[in-house]
């Protein structure tokens, strides 16, 4: 499988991390066949930016003056060259205000490979069998957070504002982007309730893909047990129809609830009476490898012997 | 809080499923104030379909005929007759070959939501202080494969065929749309490395930021435990330098590695000795309240006698 092969995660990431710099388009518009002559004004700034796996990215941020025609034509010598040089894909960058050149790409056989705000990508994949590219995001990732607070045996739930199934759930919603789980939890339960609470650990994962309200996309909802620090509800009206500290037990007991619910207030039981370890996955922070950035990692809690020791025997 | 406010995760998810179809537009253009007279072909199709968040939805399916500048003269007169409604939003829906009108669009405000494949999607915010439309999907998830015998205690790792740090981990990739997560991990073991095998347990979760592998959003990478049922490796040269069977206890040992990959080692090792339910987190499918679907849930094991209890006392 070629090095571009869409499911060679760490490749991919390198990939773009990475990305080597090499003005591969202007050679194409001094000597190319036919773009330079069919289009002599703006083509110049058709260029490409070789990656290193051989895929070519053209930015257009100042084709003002060029007009679709002229640039369907330069862009279609463009990739003929492209392809003679046994490049594999052409990515292109296009600002909203510059869409006119969308329709142009396309009938070239582009797609859209994603677009966000201001601007679009469209890709087109030259090498051979059907496309290897790496796609976009996949997910939303929705959070909820468990509140229970240990003293008086007591969890934070909500009722929907839906007037078809008034359900009792966890306060929760959509991560923003670039926020962290536990983030996303204490911000939803204050949003929703008024209540204040700290991350505590992460309890179970859902996937559920073609969601309808991630616009066909898959959907991952988290549920964090958090511990409370403020105990008055004021809760958010256009939201919720009701907020109340419950016994967990009722919780447990109760049929007016999602599955889901029922499940993590079981959960929640069984960590109760047993110890929270036996359900908690807990939260590290720790270095990237090669991005320098850091990440959060969750994983059931490791005794300390076995984070230091150096082997089986 | 209104109620299209971004972070309401289930009332979004509602809204979408249920969206209620009225033709909002057409009066527009029939009484309307400038659009049916500046733009006299191609209006009628700019409907308008009402959501129950006070939104409107447009699809720009066959609008061959008209101009952009018609467009944008009929596309402003309307979004003035929807304001005044009190309408919240505009989702304009256009196919790829018709994105003349995305710029037009542009210059009223209109902002890029997705785009995908051969359509995009814009929306405009029309209530009051920042937008609280839903975002678009925010993560990729990556899965990588565990595969441990635990008859003869060895692990399967790779290095990939990257000559800057070749690092022992374990083999994987990046989610298929709509591949459940045990799934991705098989599939990357076996087009990697050859080797067959079973999901188990999912075993750890990371979530990173402004990933460069990610086109800027967000990175998932989950790790699970699977068992082989099969032991000759095969692996792709063009994706992997090395891939073998290494014992455990070297893998906790090695510094050639990631600081995930060892800390998964050490999780493993523990599970071994220990009993794997220890780091485990199990996978049940349940049906969705909302929208008949089944989701997979992931948590750590919980005792029957916790599933059928009734309550606390």
């Amino acid at each position: 499988m070629p090095p571009l092969l869409r499911g060679s995660y760490r490749r991919v990431v390198l990939a773009l991390a990475r990305r080597a710099v090499l003005g591969a388009g202007p050679r194409c518009f001094a000597g190319g066949s036919g773009c330079a002559r069919d289009s002599p004004f703006g083509a110049e700034e058709l260029r490409g930016e070789l990656d290193r796996f051989g895929g070519v990215s053209v930015r257009l941020g100042r084709l003002d003056a060029l007009d679709p025609v002229a640039f369907q034509r330069a862009l279609q010598a463009a990739v003929q060259k492209w392809r003679s040089e046994g490049r594999v894909a052409v990515w292109l960058h296009i600002p909203i205000l510059q869409s006119r050149f969308i329709a142009p790409a396309a009938s070239l056989g582009f797609c859209f490979h994603h677009a966000e705000s201001d601007s679009s990508m469209l890709s087109l994949w030259l090498g051979n069998g059907p496309s290897r590219l790496p796609g976009y995001a996949t997910h939303q990732v929705g959070v909820a957070g468990a509140v229970f607070d240990e003293n008086t045996r007591k969890i934070l739930v909500v009722q929907d504002r839906n007037k078809l199934k008034n359900m009792w759930k966890f306060p929760g919603g959509l991560s923003e982007p670039g926020e962290d789980i536990g983030d996303t939890a204490v911000r939803e339960v204050f949003e929703e309730t008024g209540i204040k609470s700290e991350f505590r650990s992460l309890l179970s994962i859902r996937q559920q893909h073609t969601h309808p309200g991630a616009f066909g996309k898959s959907d991952m909802y988290i549920i964090c047990r958090l511990k409370p620090y403020s105990f008055t509800i004021n809760f958010c009206q256009h939201e919720c129809l009701k907020c109340e500290w419950m016994d967990l037990s009722d919780l447990v007991k109760t049929k007016n609830t999602t599955p889901i619910t029922s499940r993590v207030a079981r959960l929640l039981l069984y960590g109760y009476k047993e110890g929270f370890d036996k359900i908690d996955l807990t939260m590290e922070e720790l270095p990237a490898v090669y991005t320098g950035l850091f990440y959060k990692l969750y994983h059931k809690k490791l005794p300390d012997n076995y984070k230091t020791m150096t082997g089986v025997d």
